[in-house]
């Protein structure tokens, strides 16, 4: 064990700290929190420092305005990020949660308990508040934490973890649970994904591409969290004033995120109604509509939509805007195009609802509501590790439970078989 | 999608068959269960003709007579078959269970339903039981199943899906849900590990060598089912009879299978009172003792144990013994070796249980049991899918509601944000 190169022993600090961290109490963990919130409130001057120099290589290498904004830390964020920590500390915690048990008919009892994973990687970009937020969530469910945050948030990285380990460590805790691996660059990255026995569970968070590559891969278990091509379909009966009123929050409320629509789907009959006026309030709010023939025809300043319109996710005020025939040719449309992330129907016809709920396979499923709504602190879970688009162990938007793996607790007598 | 090759096309015949199995009734499912039952039992000429070649060619290449009896089907296996299958109908469908759901703040309802995964793989070897066991238990939970069952059980594989699929189409259902992909060999379960989008969940069952190399190979998220090198550990307040007692039943009860225990630990100060006893028992029993030095001076006839002792699965009637100063050294034994499977204690000390318990990180944590509880069937769920040594998903027994992943059903009436 004495002859790990530097990575693997980086990683092997961080599983053993973690194993300390599986079993320490919630107000043990509370006061870790605390003490993060307090040190990235009193270090603001080492942060922004540190954040100036990834400012500057970035202006350099000229990222752009937007991945500027991403990457830039300021007093300011820094409390929010504060005020983030503090959040989690009023979060419930998983670990020891009992999901189920019984006593078997021998005696013996049998109890099911949330247990940490052990230690979660995340492999995301330039987004240095992202190093904050899962080091919090993982230290909250009793998990040690990995870090690849990208070159580009380098030098912030380094200065908030070492400001995380400090705090954790001041509190008799092992600071060791969070570490960064950033300065291993691209090979660290892919032997994270291959580190089998020191990570139990990889996070990505970021584009497609990373999402892609990183499931590829891993042989390290992955929790995919996901791009959205999200759908409305205004169905035939659908009320007009709620189809304009979810449709443009759905697509205007907040353009960037993943949650927010990309392609509008609807019902012949519902288009000779109201297509004039949807289409028109949402060109209206600078939304770019790309449209098919029908569409076209019914609104002026619609460009032609192609078979790229349907498979892309803008990110932007653009949307697709198609015409069908059914409820089946809508439910075909999101079968080949969605991203299994959230789609919605706008409907007053209870069948079709039904219909559209049991057939429609994402990870959530709307009726008259603006798909804004898939996200965890929305649900009520407080804060939100991610949204999974992948179907084992999480789906939609997860919460802290969704860090925890579980294991059995089997008390006997002395039973045999 | 009409230029599938015929391997993919295979895939996606299960896939789309999938897609309508997953919203048709229990009643409907549970007919073509026992359509297959019945067919298992009318069948019996045609299956065991085919498995005579299997049985013929195994001979032909010596596979040895433990693989020949796990390959060989009979009338009455037939009927055993038939009647798990007839259990399976007997279970709850954990289809449409409603796993929890709230009413937000803003009227809005959620609920998390169990929905089916889609398309289940399994890569398995020369069992030709497996092939029925994983086809109802996977129509039970409304998946498609596409199985890769090895070379040495082809024919008896071919019969026994063209079989299920007939049964299942009898009853009105689409019985490409259910496909054997044996005749594309080695390549066509390569490929099947790597069939995003076609391949839901990839389910490995057999030797450790196969488990790993489909975690190692997989694109497709993989429940790693398990070996087992189990401990029980012997501590120094252990009741003798129940010390007795509790491991030789975990050692002797069924060596061949993966919760029998293969290492004992035990305290000094019980060494002391009961080793020679306790060893002396389990040689009776016909079980070959590798020990440490402190074993083999108080224990005559044991063999000196050495690394590969603890790191072996034996399935058989062997056992390592290790006498140990301290639940630290047990606990940091288990670390090292466990497989994390299952392990136990043997105690009346209060303090020492919950410590154990807390402290081992594995699937199952016992008290005072025996390891062979460690199983779904005395867990009260009915059938065994497997035993799951990962931490993702499903952990320890795995019942029917984990071969299904979740969706959030959300209703509305307009709501925005």
């Amino acid at each position: 064990m004495s002859q790990l190169d530097p990575f693997l022993s980086r990683l092997d600090r961080a599983r053993r700290a973690s194993k300390r961290l599986a079993t320490v109490t919630t107000t043990q963990k509370n006061a870790a929190l605390e003490a993060i919130a307090s040190a990235l409130e009193h270090g603001v001057d080492e942060v922004v420092e540190a954040n100036a120099k990834d400012l500057a290589r970035g202006a350099e290498n000229a990222i752009g305005e937007g991945l500027l904004d991403r990457l830039r830390l300021d007093a300011d964020r820094l409390r929010g990020l504060a005020a983030a920590v503090r959040e989690v500390i009023a979060l419930p915690d998983p670990v020891g949660q009992v999901v189920r048990g019984s006593t078997l008919a021998n005696g013996i009892s049998i109890s099911q308990v949330r247990v940490p994973f052990g230690v979660v990687g995340a492999i995301y970009e330039a987004r240095p508040n992202v190093t904050v937020d899962i080091a919090a969530l993982a230290l909250k469910s009793g998990n040690g934490a990995v870090l690849r945050g990208g070159s580009a948030a380098e030098h912030s990285n380094r200065v908030l973890v070492s400001l995380i380990q400090r705090a954790i460590t001041s509190t008799g805790l092992d600071g060791d649970a969070v570490q960064t691996i950033d300065e291993f660059g691209r090979e660290g990255a892919s032997r994270l994904m291959r580190a089998r026995g020191y990570i139990d569970v990889l996070i990505p968070r970021g584009s497609a591409g990373l999402i892609s590559t990183v499931v590829q891969e891993s042989t390290v278990p992955v929790i995919e969290t996901g791009s959205g091509i999200v759908h409305v379909f205004v169905d035939a009966s659908a009320d007009e004033e709620m189809a304009v009123s979810v449709v443009k929050n759905a697509k205007t409320h907040r353009p960037s995120v993943c949650n927010a629509a990309e392609t509008l789907l609807v019902h012949r009959d519902a288009a000779e109604r109201m297509l004039p006026r949807l289409a028109g309030e949402l060109i209206g709010a600078g939304v770019e509509l790309s449209g098919d023939d029908a569409t076209r025809s019914a609104v002026e300043g619609v460009i032609s939509a192609d078979e790229q319109t349907w498979a892309t996710e803008h990110h932007a005020l653009e949307m697709g805007v198609r015409v069908v025939d059914s409820l089946d040719e809508a439910l075909a449309h999101i079968e080949r195009y969605s991203t299994r992330h959230t789609d919605a129907i706008v409907t007053q016809d209870y069948a079709n609802a039904e219909r559209f709920l049991a057939e429609v396979d994402s990870a959530v499923v709307m009726v008259n509501a603006s798909t804004r709504f898939t996200d965890g602190g929305e649900f009520g879970f407080g804060a939100e590790v991610g949204i999974s688009t992948q179907k084992l162990h999480a789906r939609g938007p997860m919460g802290l439970p969704e860090l925890t793996s579980t294991k059995w607790l089997v008390r006997g007598a002395g039973q045999i078989r």
